[in-house]
Protein backbone atom coordinates (compact mmCIF):
# COMPACT_ATOMS: atom_id res chain seq x y z
CA UNK A 1 0.00 0.00 0.00
CA UNK A 2 1.35 2.83 -1.10
CA UNK A 3 0.78 6.00 2.10
CA UNK A 4 0.32 9.49 0.41
CA UNK A 5 -0.17 11.32 3.75
CA UNK A 6 1.97 14.38 4.16
CA UNK A 7 2.81 13.93 0.36
CA UNK A 8 2.36 17.37 -0.83
CA UNK A 9 5.12 18.43 1.97
CA UNK A 10 8.19 19.01 -0.04
CA UNK A 11 10.63 19.31 3.04
CA UNK A 12 11.67 16.98 5.04
CA UNK A 13 10.84 16.91 9.08
CA UNK A 14 13.65 18.43 10.66
CA UNK A 15 14.93 16.97 13.95
CA UNK A 16 15.57 19.84 15.50
CA UNK A 17 14.04 23.68 15.55
CA UNK A 18 16.02 26.88 16.17
CA UNK A 19 15.37 28.78 19.25
CA UNK A 20 14.30 31.46 17.55
CA UNK A 21 11.44 29.79 15.47
CA UNK A 22 10.26 28.40 18.36
CA UNK A 23 9.77 31.40 19.75
CA UNK A 24 8.24 33.09 17.72
CA UNK A 25 6.19 30.33 16.75
CA UNK A 26 5.36 29.11 20.13
CA UNK A 27 5.49 32.86 21.45
CA UNK A 28 2.07 33.77 19.72
CA UNK A 29 0.81 30.73 20.06
CA UNK A 30 0.71 31.33 23.33
CA UNK A 31 0.06 34.36 23.73
CA UNK A 32 -3.17 34.23 21.08
CA UNK A 33 -4.05 31.25 23.89
CA UNK A 34 -3.91 33.53 26.89
CA UNK A 35 -6.42 36.33 25.44
CA UNK A 36 -8.36 33.67 23.95
CA UNK A 37 -8.79 32.47 26.98
CA UNK A 38 -9.36 36.17 28.61
CA UNK A 39 -11.96 36.70 25.72
CA UNK A 40 -13.68 33.68 25.80
CA UNK A 41 -14.34 33.74 29.89
CA UNK A 42 -15.31 37.30 29.72
CA UNK A 43 -17.86 37.34 26.64
CA UNK A 44 -19.57 33.89 28.44
CA UNK A 45 -21.00 36.77 30.73
CA UNK A 46 -23.00 37.79 27.83
CA UNK A 47 -24.93 34.36 27.59
CA UNK A 48 -28.30 34.32 27.19
CA UNK A 49 -28.21 30.75 29.85
CA UNK A 50 -25.96 29.96 33.03
CA UNK A 51 -25.79 26.65 30.70
CA UNK A 52 -24.13 28.41 27.69
CA UNK A 53 -21.85 30.87 30.01
CA UNK A 54 -20.50 27.44 31.50
CA UNK A 55 -19.99 25.94 28.19
CA UNK A 56 -18.26 28.90 27.33
CA UNK A 57 -16.70 28.75 30.20
CA UNK A 58 -14.70 24.80 30.01
CA UNK A 59 -14.01 26.13 26.33
CA UNK A 60 -11.58 29.07 27.94
CA UNK A 61 -10.36 27.10 30.38
CA UNK A 62 -9.03 24.82 27.59
CA UNK A 63 -7.49 27.58 26.03
CA UNK A 64 -5.57 28.41 29.33
CA UNK A 65 -4.39 24.37 29.46
CA UNK A 66 -3.11 24.80 25.83
CA UNK A 67 -1.40 28.22 26.95
CA UNK A 68 0.30 26.17 29.89
CA UNK A 69 1.18 23.39 27.83
CA UNK A 70 2.95 26.07 25.09
CA UNK A 71 4.83 28.05 27.80
CA UNK A 72 6.38 24.98 29.41
CA UNK A 73 7.08 23.59 26.44
CA UNK A 74 9.27 27.26 25.81
CA UNK A 75 10.67 26.58 28.85
CA UNK A 76 11.88 23.15 28.78
CA UNK A 77 13.81 24.67 25.92
CA UNK A 78 14.97 27.12 27.87
CA UNK A 79 13.05 30.07 25.86
CA UNK A 80 12.20 32.07 28.33
CA UNK A 81 7.83 32.63 27.54
CA UNK A 82 8.05 35.86 28.78
CA UNK A 83 10.58 37.08 26.12
CA UNK A 84 8.90 34.52 23.34
CA UNK A 85 5.51 36.81 23.86
CA UNK A 86 6.61 39.92 24.00
CA UNK A 87 6.35 40.70 20.24
CA UNK A 88 3.11 39.56 19.70
CA UNK A 89 1.21 41.17 22.64
CA UNK A 90 0.69 44.84 20.75
CA UNK A 91 -0.59 42.87 17.18
CA UNK A 92 -3.10 40.54 19.56
CA UNK A 93 -4.18 43.16 21.37
CA UNK A 94 -4.69 45.56 18.95
CA UNK A 95 -6.54 42.46 17.22
CA UNK A 96 -8.97 42.05 20.22
CA UNK A 97 -9.27 45.79 20.73
CA UNK A 98 -10.46 45.94 17.10
CA UNK A 99 -12.73 43.10 17.11
CA UNK A 100 -14.67 43.41 20.62
CA UNK A 101 -18.27 41.38 20.15
CA UNK A 102 -21.30 43.76 20.52
CA UNK A 103 -22.81 40.78 22.06
CA UNK A 104 -23.21 37.06 22.33
CA UNK A 105 -23.36 35.69 19.11
CA UNK A 106 -20.60 37.42 17.80
CA UNK A 107 -18.19 36.44 20.42
CA UNK A 108 -19.40 32.28 19.63
CA UNK A 109 -18.58 33.70 15.40
CA UNK A 110 -14.96 34.93 16.54
CA UNK A 111 -14.80 31.83 18.95
CA UNK A 112 -15.35 29.54 16.08
CA UNK A 113 -13.90 31.73 12.89
CA UNK A 114 -10.64 33.14 14.59
CA UNK A 115 -9.60 29.66 16.32
CA UNK A 116 -10.29 27.59 13.40
CA UNK A 117 -8.02 29.86 11.54
CA UNK A 118 -5.46 29.78 14.24
CA UNK A 119 -5.57 25.98 14.42
CA UNK A 120 -5.39 25.41 10.55
CA UNK A 121 -2.43 27.79 10.52
CA UNK A 122 -0.59 25.77 13.35
CA UNK A 123 -0.98 22.63 11.70
CA UNK A 124 0.26 23.55 8.32
CA UNK A 125 3.30 24.83 10.17
CA UNK A 126 3.55 22.00 12.38
CA UNK A 127 4.97 19.90 9.92
CA UNK A 128 8.10 22.46 9.26
CA UNK A 129 9.40 21.85 13.21
CA UNK A 130 10.61 18.88 15.51
CA UNK A 131 8.00 16.15 16.15
CA UNK A 132 7.86 16.44 19.80
CA UNK A 133 7.41 20.63 18.99
CA UNK A 134 4.69 19.08 16.30
CA UNK A 135 3.32 17.16 19.25
CA UNK A 136 2.56 20.04 21.70
CA UNK A 137 1.17 22.04 18.60
CA UNK A 138 -1.22 19.52 17.96
CA UNK A 139 -2.15 18.67 21.41
CA UNK A 140 -2.91 22.64 21.77
CA UNK A 141 -4.98 22.81 18.06
CA UNK A 142 -7.42 19.73 19.42
CA UNK A 143 -11.06 21.19 18.95
CA UNK A 144 -12.42 22.30 22.45
CA UNK A 145 -15.69 21.89 21.25
CA UNK A 146 -16.15 25.53 19.59
CA UNK A 147 -16.89 24.13 16.43
CA UNK A 148 -21.00 22.27 17.31
CA UNK A 149 -21.51 24.53 20.33
CA UNK A 150 -20.98 27.88 17.71
CA UNK A 151 -22.88 25.88 14.43
CA UNK A 152 -25.64 24.59 16.61
CA UNK A 153 -26.17 28.27 18.48
CA UNK A 154 -25.58 30.56 15.33
CA UNK A 155 -27.90 28.44 12.69
CA UNK A 156 -30.61 28.16 15.52
CA UNK A 157 -29.88 32.03 15.77
CA UNK A 158 -30.58 32.64 12.17
CA UNK A 159 -32.98 30.45 12.04
CA UNK A 160 -34.94 32.54 14.37
CA UNK A 161 -34.17 35.46 12.99
CA UNK A 162 -32.91 35.45 9.23
CA UNK A 163 -31.62 39.23 9.41
CA UNK A 164 -29.08 38.40 11.66
CA UNK A 165 -27.33 36.28 8.65
CA UNK A 166 -26.29 39.30 6.52
CA UNK A 167 -24.86 41.30 9.91
CA UNK A 168 -22.83 38.07 10.96
CA UNK A 169 -21.30 37.28 7.42
CA UNK A 170 -19.97 40.78 7.38
CA UNK A 171 -18.87 40.51 11.46
CA UNK A 172 -16.85 37.41 9.83
CA UNK A 173 -15.18 39.04 7.32
CA UNK A 174 -14.02 42.24 9.74
CA UNK A 175 -12.51 39.36 11.75
CA UNK A 176 -10.86 37.55 8.93
CA UNK A 177 -9.61 41.24 7.93
CA UNK A 178 -8.30 42.64 10.85
CA UNK A 179 -6.67 38.95 11.55
CA UNK A 180 -4.66 39.67 8.10
CA UNK A 181 -4.05 42.63 9.20
CA UNK A 182 -2.37 42.11 12.12
CA UNK A 183 -0.85 39.09 10.61
CA UNK A 184 0.97 40.66 8.37
CA UNK A 185 2.11 43.28 10.81
CA UNK A 186 3.97 40.38 12.69
CA UNK A 187 4.96 38.75 9.33
CA UNK A 188 7.31 42.54 8.24
CA UNK A 189 8.80 42.27 12.39
CA UNK A 190 9.24 38.70 12.83
CA UNK A 191 11.73 37.33 9.91
CA UNK A 192 11.98 33.82 12.20
CA UNK A 193 8.57 32.95 11.18
CA UNK A 194 9.03 33.99 7.88
CA UNK A 195 11.68 31.93 7.06
CA UNK A 196 10.83 29.21 8.60
CA UNK A 197 8.23 29.38 5.66
CA UNK A 198 10.23 30.48 3.08
CA UNK A 199 13.27 27.78 3.75
CA UNK A 200 11.16 24.91 4.08
CA UNK A 201 9.43 25.02 0.99
CA UNK A 202 8.93 27.28 -1.93
CA UNK A 203 6.30 30.03 -3.04
CA UNK A 204 3.75 27.60 -4.99
CA UNK A 205 3.57 25.86 -1.58
CA UNK A 206 2.93 29.13 0.24
CA UNK A 207 0.33 29.71 -2.23
CA UNK A 208 -1.16 25.85 -1.40
CA UNK A 209 -1.15 26.40 2.29
CA UNK A 210 -2.75 29.52 2.10
CA UNK A 211 -5.45 28.11 -0.28
CA UNK A 212 -6.57 25.30 2.26
CA UNK A 213 -6.77 27.68 4.89
CA UNK A 214 -9.03 29.81 2.81
CA UNK A 215 -11.21 26.52 1.90
CA UNK A 216 -11.38 25.78 5.20
CA UNK A 217 -12.10 29.20 6.28
CA UNK A 218 -14.84 28.79 3.96
CA UNK A 219 -16.03 25.54 4.90
CA UNK A 220 -17.03 26.90 8.46
CA UNK A 221 -18.99 29.99 7.07
CA UNK A 222 -21.10 27.00 4.96
CA UNK A 223 -21.12 25.14 8.28
CA UNK A 224 -22.77 28.34 10.17
CA UNK A 225 -24.99 29.26 7.78
CA UNK A 226 -22.76 32.47 6.39
CA UNK A 227 -21.40 31.66 3.36
CA UNK A 228 -21.80 34.19 0.87
CA UNK B 1 -6.67 15.85 76.42
CA UNK B 2 -9.66 17.72 75.78
CA UNK B 3 -10.74 18.48 72.31
CA UNK B 4 -12.09 21.65 71.92
CA UNK B 5 -11.97 21.81 67.72
CA UNK B 6 -15.35 23.27 66.58
CA UNK B 7 -16.09 23.80 70.32
CA UNK B 8 -18.22 26.99 70.12
CA UNK B 9 -20.90 24.83 67.14
CA UNK B 10 -23.55 23.89 69.82
CA UNK B 11 -25.96 22.37 66.95
CA UNK B 12 -24.93 18.40 65.82
CA UNK B 13 -23.52 18.20 62.48
CA UNK B 14 -27.04 16.58 60.51
CA UNK B 15 -26.26 13.21 58.56
CA UNK B 16 -28.48 14.73 55.44
CA UNK B 17 -28.63 17.99 54.27
CA UNK B 18 -32.60 18.52 52.65
CA UNK B 19 -32.53 19.31 48.93
CA UNK B 20 -34.05 23.05 49.35
CA UNK B 21 -30.92 23.81 51.76
CA UNK B 22 -28.16 21.95 49.51
CA UNK B 23 -29.73 23.61 46.32
CA UNK B 24 -30.03 27.04 47.81
CA UNK B 25 -26.25 26.99 49.53
CA UNK B 26 -24.72 25.10 46.39
CA UNK B 27 -26.17 27.13 43.77
CA UNK B 28 -25.58 30.38 45.38
CA UNK B 29 -21.39 29.27 45.78
CA UNK B 30 -21.51 27.50 41.89
CA UNK B 31 -22.79 30.63 40.18
CA UNK B 32 -20.46 32.56 42.51
CA UNK B 33 -17.47 30.84 41.37
CA UNK B 34 -18.30 31.29 37.57
CA UNK B 35 -19.16 34.75 37.64
CA UNK B 36 -15.73 35.04 39.86
CA UNK B 37 -14.26 32.96 36.95
CA UNK B 38 -15.70 35.46 34.34
CA UNK B 39 -15.16 38.10 36.34
CA UNK B 40 -11.09 37.42 37.24
CA UNK B 41 -10.45 36.02 33.37
CA UNK B 42 -11.67 39.61 31.78
CA UNK B 43 -9.49 41.74 34.53
CA UNK B 44 -6.53 39.43 33.76
CA UNK B 45 -6.58 41.80 30.92
CA UNK B 46 -6.20 44.57 32.72
CA UNK B 47 -2.61 43.09 33.96
CA UNK B 48 0.98 45.25 33.39
CA UNK B 49 2.52 41.89 32.51
CA UNK B 50 1.80 38.46 30.73
CA UNK B 51 3.36 37.06 33.48
CA UNK B 52 0.58 38.77 36.39
CA UNK B 53 -2.16 37.98 33.72
CA UNK B 54 -1.37 34.53 33.83
CA UNK B 55 -1.22 34.35 37.76
CA UNK B 56 -4.35 35.91 37.62
CA UNK B 57 -6.04 33.79 34.55
CA UNK B 58 -4.72 30.47 36.86
CA UNK B 59 -6.79 31.79 39.74
CA UNK B 60 -9.60 31.96 37.03
CA UNK B 61 -9.37 28.37 36.30
CA UNK B 62 -9.63 27.38 39.81
CA UNK B 63 -13.01 29.21 40.09
CA UNK B 64 -13.97 27.47 37.12
CA UNK B 65 -12.81 23.84 38.82
CA UNK B 66 -15.00 24.79 41.65
CA UNK B 67 -17.89 25.63 39.83
CA UNK B 68 -17.76 22.08 38.27
CA UNK B 69 -17.14 20.65 41.47
CA UNK B 70 -20.39 22.17 42.80
CA UNK B 71 -22.49 21.36 40.18
CA UNK B 72 -21.70 17.94 39.83
CA UNK B 73 -22.49 17.64 43.17
CA UNK B 74 -26.08 18.90 42.95
CA UNK B 75 -26.27 16.89 39.58
CA UNK B 76 -25.35 13.64 41.82
CA UNK B 77 -28.01 14.33 44.88
CA UNK B 78 -30.79 14.63 41.96
CA UNK B 79 -31.06 18.99 42.15
CA UNK B 80 -30.94 20.53 38.81
CA UNK B 81 -27.86 22.57 38.95
CA UNK B 82 -28.75 25.47 36.37
CA UNK B 83 -32.63 25.49 38.71
CA UNK B 84 -30.64 25.84 42.18
CA UNK B 85 -28.26 28.91 40.52
CA UNK B 86 -31.24 31.02 39.00
CA UNK B 87 -32.33 32.89 42.05
CA UNK B 88 -28.83 33.95 42.25
CA UNK B 89 -27.84 35.00 39.16
CA UNK B 90 -29.55 38.94 39.29
CA UNK B 91 -28.23 39.71 42.62
CA UNK B 92 -24.75 37.95 42.08
CA UNK B 93 -24.29 40.03 38.23
CA UNK B 94 -26.13 43.40 40.23
CA UNK B 95 -22.55 42.68 42.54
CA UNK B 96 -20.16 42.65 39.84
CA UNK B 97 -22.41 45.30 37.75
CA UNK B 98 -21.93 47.59 41.01
CA UNK B 99 -18.50 46.86 41.71
CA UNK B 100 -16.59 46.79 38.01
CA UNK B 101 -13.22 47.31 38.59
CA UNK B 102 -11.66 50.65 37.50
CA UNK B 103 -7.88 49.18 36.64
CA UNK B 104 -5.87 46.14 38.13
CA UNK B 105 -5.18 47.10 41.61
CA UNK B 106 -8.86 47.56 42.06
CA UNK B 107 -9.31 43.83 40.93
CA UNK B 108 -7.04 42.09 42.87
CA UNK B 109 -8.47 43.90 46.02
CA UNK B 110 -11.77 42.81 44.72
CA UNK B 111 -10.77 39.37 43.76
CA UNK B 112 -9.17 38.77 47.39
CA UNK B 113 -11.54 40.45 49.09
CA UNK B 114 -14.74 39.30 47.55
CA UNK B 115 -13.30 35.48 47.80
CA UNK B 116 -12.09 35.75 51.20
CA UNK B 117 -15.49 37.06 52.87
CA UNK B 118 -16.97 34.53 50.34
CA UNK B 119 -14.99 31.93 51.77
CA UNK B 120 -15.16 32.47 55.45
CA UNK B 121 -19.01 32.15 55.05
CA UNK B 122 -19.20 28.89 53.55
CA UNK B 123 -16.62 27.20 55.81
CA UNK B 124 -19.35 28.78 59.47
CA UNK B 125 -22.03 27.28 57.23
CA UNK B 126 -20.24 23.95 56.52
CA UNK B 127 -20.91 22.69 60.02
CA UNK B 128 -24.19 22.47 59.37
CA UNK B 129 -24.38 20.49 56.59
CA UNK B 130 -24.11 16.66 55.85
CA UNK B 131 -20.35 15.34 56.10
CA UNK B 132 -19.87 14.85 51.98
CA UNK B 133 -21.42 18.21 51.24
CA UNK B 134 -18.90 19.65 53.48
CA UNK B 135 -16.01 18.49 51.82
CA UNK B 136 -17.28 19.83 48.88
CA UNK B 137 -17.18 23.38 50.63
CA UNK B 138 -13.99 22.83 51.95
CA UNK B 139 -12.68 21.45 48.41
CA UNK B 140 -13.78 24.51 46.73
CA UNK B 141 -12.76 26.73 49.79
CA UNK B 142 -9.11 26.23 49.31
CA UNK B 143 -7.14 29.36 48.74
CA UNK B 144 -6.63 29.43 44.84
CA UNK B 145 -3.53 31.64 45.56
CA UNK B 146 -5.58 34.68 45.53
CA UNK B 147 -3.52 35.59 49.15
CA UNK B 148 -0.18 36.06 48.63
CA UNK B 149 -1.01 37.25 44.93
CA UNK B 150 -2.93 40.11 46.53
CA UNK B 151 -1.23 41.28 49.45
CA UNK B 152 2.73 41.58 47.44
CA UNK B 153 0.88 43.20 44.25
CA UNK B 154 -1.18 45.78 46.61
CA UNK B 155 1.66 46.59 49.00
CA UNK B 156 4.36 47.23 46.08
CA UNK B 157 1.72 49.45 44.63
CA UNK B 158 1.26 51.07 47.74
CA UNK B 159 5.08 51.82 48.55
CA UNK B 160 5.26 53.25 45.35
CA UNK B 161 2.38 55.46 45.48
CA UNK B 162 1.33 55.78 48.77
CA UNK B 163 -1.84 58.10 47.45
CA UNK B 164 -3.39 54.78 46.45
CA UNK B 165 -3.31 53.75 49.92
CA UNK B 166 -7.04 55.66 50.76
CA UNK B 167 -8.45 54.99 47.70
CA UNK B 168 -8.30 51.30 47.99
CA UNK B 169 -9.34 51.36 51.62
CA UNK B 170 -12.47 53.58 50.06
CA UNK B 171 -12.84 50.48 47.18
CA UNK B 172 -12.56 47.81 49.66
CA UNK B 173 -15.27 49.37 51.69
CA UNK B 174 -17.39 49.77 48.70
CA UNK B 175 -16.77 46.04 48.11
CA UNK B 176 -18.26 45.33 51.49
CA UNK B 177 -21.22 47.15 51.33
CA UNK B 178 -22.62 45.91 47.96
CA UNK B 179 -21.82 42.23 49.29
CA UNK B 180 -23.93 43.17 52.28
CA UNK B 181 -26.66 44.81 50.12
CA UNK B 182 -26.95 41.61 47.93
CA UNK B 183 -26.79 39.08 50.29
CA UNK B 184 -29.36 40.70 52.60
CA UNK B 185 -31.62 40.82 49.23
CA UNK B 186 -30.96 37.47 49.29
CA UNK B 187 -31.53 36.60 52.39
CA UNK B 188 -35.24 37.90 52.41
CA UNK B 189 -35.76 35.90 49.44
CA UNK B 190 -34.53 32.71 49.99
CA UNK B 191 -35.78 31.18 53.63
CA UNK B 192 -34.28 28.04 53.24
CA UNK B 193 -31.19 29.73 53.65
CA UNK B 194 -32.10 31.30 56.26
CA UNK B 195 -33.80 28.74 58.34
CA UNK B 196 -30.17 27.08 57.90
CA UNK B 197 -28.57 29.18 60.05
CA UNK B 198 -31.50 30.15 62.43
CA UNK B 199 -32.57 26.33 62.65
CA UNK B 200 -29.12 24.94 63.68
CA UNK B 201 -28.14 27.24 66.28
CA UNK B 202 -29.21 30.57 67.93
CA UNK B 203 -28.86 34.05 67.40
CA UNK B 204 -25.50 34.56 69.85
CA UNK B 205 -24.34 31.87 67.76
CA UNK B 206 -25.29 34.00 64.51
CA UNK B 207 -23.67 37.17 65.93
CA UNK B 208 -20.51 34.80 67.30
CA UNK B 209 -20.49 33.89 63.24
CA UNK B 210 -20.67 37.64 62.08
CA UNK B 211 -18.12 38.59 64.37
CA UNK B 212 -15.64 36.20 63.10
CA UNK B 213 -16.44 37.39 59.10
CA UNK B 214 -15.87 40.51 60.21
CA UNK B 215 -12.83 40.16 61.88
CA UNK B 216 -10.85 37.88 59.30
CA UNK B 217 -12.00 40.68 56.70
CA UNK B 218 -9.99 43.13 59.06
CA UNK B 219 -6.97 40.58 59.08
CA UNK B 220 -7.06 40.44 55.21
CA UNK B 221 -7.06 44.34 55.10
CA UNK B 222 -4.11 44.93 57.99
CA UNK B 223 -2.22 42.25 55.43
CA UNK B 224 -3.01 44.27 52.41
CA UNK B 225 -2.02 47.73 54.25
CA UNK B 226 -5.02 48.91 54.10
CA UNK B 227 -6.28 48.93 57.64
CA UNK B 228 -8.04 51.87 58.68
Amino acid sequence: MVRHAARHYRAAVPASTSPAVLADLLGALAYGELTAFQRLAADSSLAASVADAASLGAMAVAEYGHYAVLTRHLADRGVDPGAAMAPFVAPLDAFHQQTAPADWLQSVVKAYVGDGIGTDFYREVAVFVDPPTRAVIEEVSADTGHAAFAVEHVRAAIEADPTLRGRLALWARRLVGEALTQAQRVAVEREALTDLLGSATDLAEIGAVFGRIVAAHEERMVALGLAS
